[in-house]
């Protein structure tokens, strides 16, 4: 970590507000047409053409969504983009501009800002997203990012969280739980690590899952999946609080509830032992851990053969009506859960 | 101050994150007919019909912008908000949506929230601007905001910070210093206060800049009062930071130099009274006081009678060729002095 106050570090003082933001944007090119004016006046303008404006913020706090203590600040940058651009694609539009506020205590030195913003660089290039603007401010203490991200798409594409039918089906990209269980591990071999500082953490394979939680990606390339399928959803969300709390969000949007099928839930088999490794159930780490970024989304019963066999998608439920709740339907026994919003809370994780 | 933990107060954890923001934004009502989906989806949907998109994002953390010891709440909500319309007036925009970030510690109770969200429901009011989007989070220490606005203008009508030429004049809207002054006054009682609680702070006869301190309006207004006199700014920028920077920013992105000259920077006479008063400068901290919200502009000569004896403007200097520099021209001597940013600098204050 660049925490420490060694000489050869950089004090943020040294370049002033103004220098400061010139220096760690200025290596920034750009990719979309969109962009006329970025950085360097009042405001960021887009050129929408004839497309929707579609606009998302978060906020990502230390000691709250990461510990500095094993999260590399280049992953933190990358991530802090890549969980806002995951919003856009769950509207099913493209994602084109971002703008970046920081608030970060004197203890940073320049090399651990430039390290933050070598990472949201790698993000705007994996995902071809313009940095148009943004804020840098000293705080009394941590690190606080609120990044916002802007995509553009024309009316009839988007898809919100509210057009979901009895009957559709509940489909989910790549698989779940990854991002909790990668947090478990990191946080074992923290605890360890702060326990006796000679010891080696046990990281070795654990590869995907710590990349699920370190270095999460976007699913913005499911929406050229769909679209070649000939496939719009009904709605859809991104699983950014666990598969429960979305399917309680689509229920409450689109006014339906939801069956979800225990054993259809995927899960890499990593995710699957290293739950078993510490004793957790994995199908709770994928309901209730959060962070996979895949999306979820339901789809037109008439749709089901198109997706059914398609290596990108899983259907783990569907659509019922509304009085008929929404429930997991257990593995093996065929018991009906209820499903409730334990979805990862920042205020209560304190 | 809402900071205690009297029981009659709620902790945030009582809502939950979800509960809490459906909590803090249900009573807000929407003014623009460019806002299609708004909070409660991933992102919200704005439809901009065949204007551009004017984006802007500003920063305020606890004990840097503001100290929550003399800063009501319900004053810092409608302050975050208007500093970002700022931003976009400056660009000769719109204000039309506005996103809130918010990281928080547990320390605050749900009705300092509230107290937060009134401010910012009452600058929503004033500016008619909708609250589309936010996020918000626990933080392990003190209150960070973060605003996103959005603005709409055609293309024609933006104005940036590059299009000044050698002779055009320098403008500025209402009077500078006011809200630095009144900063020094809130610090100085403050200081009082911590000293001995039984005191009566002497706030008496310095409401002016006191408001202009607390509750600072964006001059939203001058882009219609421009378009009435027919005068299309060459260059415009927000006084956030003191008139020296602003100037800076103008003479950096229009390659051109700047004389100001100080018996022209317009004051109020309580602004004047208290610099005197605590024995400060008055011009200097009209030029390096910050906060003063107010537009800075360059027209055209040719533009010289249609705003001449306008009472919102005064005339303040005008544009030279870049290789002249930046200077004032001091009152009575005629003496020039460099320009320099000093302008509030958020790294160096702390």
């Amino acid at each position: 970590m660049l925490e420490d106050k060694a000489p050869q570090l950089t004090p943020i003082s040294a370049y002033g507000e103004f220098g400061l933001i010139k220096h760690l944007t200025e290596s920034f090119s750009f990719e979309n047409e969109s962009t006329e004016v970025s950085i360097g006046d009042d405001a960021a303008v887009i050129n929408p053409g004839n497309q929707k404006v579609v606009v998302t913020t978060d906020v990502l706090a230390e000691g709250v969504h990461f510990n500095l203590g094993y999260v590399p600040l280049k992953h933190l940058g990358y991530k802090a983009v890549v969980v806002n651009l995951s919003d856009i694609a769950a509207m099913n539009a493209v994602p084109t501009q971002i703008l970046v506020s920081l608030a970060i205590s004197n203890r940073f030195p320049v090399e651990a800002l430039e390290e933050i913003y070598a990472g949201i660089a790698l993000a705007c290039k994996r995902y071809k997203v313009d940095l148009v603007g943004g804020d840098t401010t000293s705080s009394t203490s941590g690190l606080v990012m609120s990044i916002t991200a802007i995509g553009l798409e024309s009316s009839e594409n988007i898809v919100k969280r509210n057009g979901t039918k009895p009957n559709d089906l509940l489909v989910v990209t790549g698989d779940l739980g990854g991002a909790y269980l990668g947090l478990q591990i990191l946080e074992r071999e923290h605890a360890v690590f702060l326990a006796n500082p000679n010891m080696q953490p046990e990281m070795e394979g654990y590869d995907y899952i710590l990349e699920k939680q370190l270095k999460p990606e976007a699913r913005t390339d499911v929406k050229k999946i769909l679209e070649e399928l000939g496939i719009k959803p009904t709605s859809m969300i991104d699983v950014s609080d666990g598969l429960s709390s979305e399917i309680l969000h689509l229920s409450d949007q689109s006014k339906v509830g939801f069956r979800l099928y225990e054993e259809k839930i995927p899960m890499d088999s990593l995710t699957i032992s290293t739950a078993d490794e510490l004793n957790l159930n994995p199908a709770m780490c994928a309901m209730n851990g959060g962070e996979d970024y895949e999306l979820l989304f339901t789809i037109s019963p008439d749709d089901f053969e198109k997706i059914r066999n398609h290596p990108d998608f899983t259907i783990v439920g569907h659509a019922v009506d509304l009085d008929q709740g929404n429930f997991l339907v257990a593995r093996g026994s065929n018991e009906l859960i209820a499903l409730n919003a334990q979805g990862w809370d920042a205020f209560l994780n304190k």
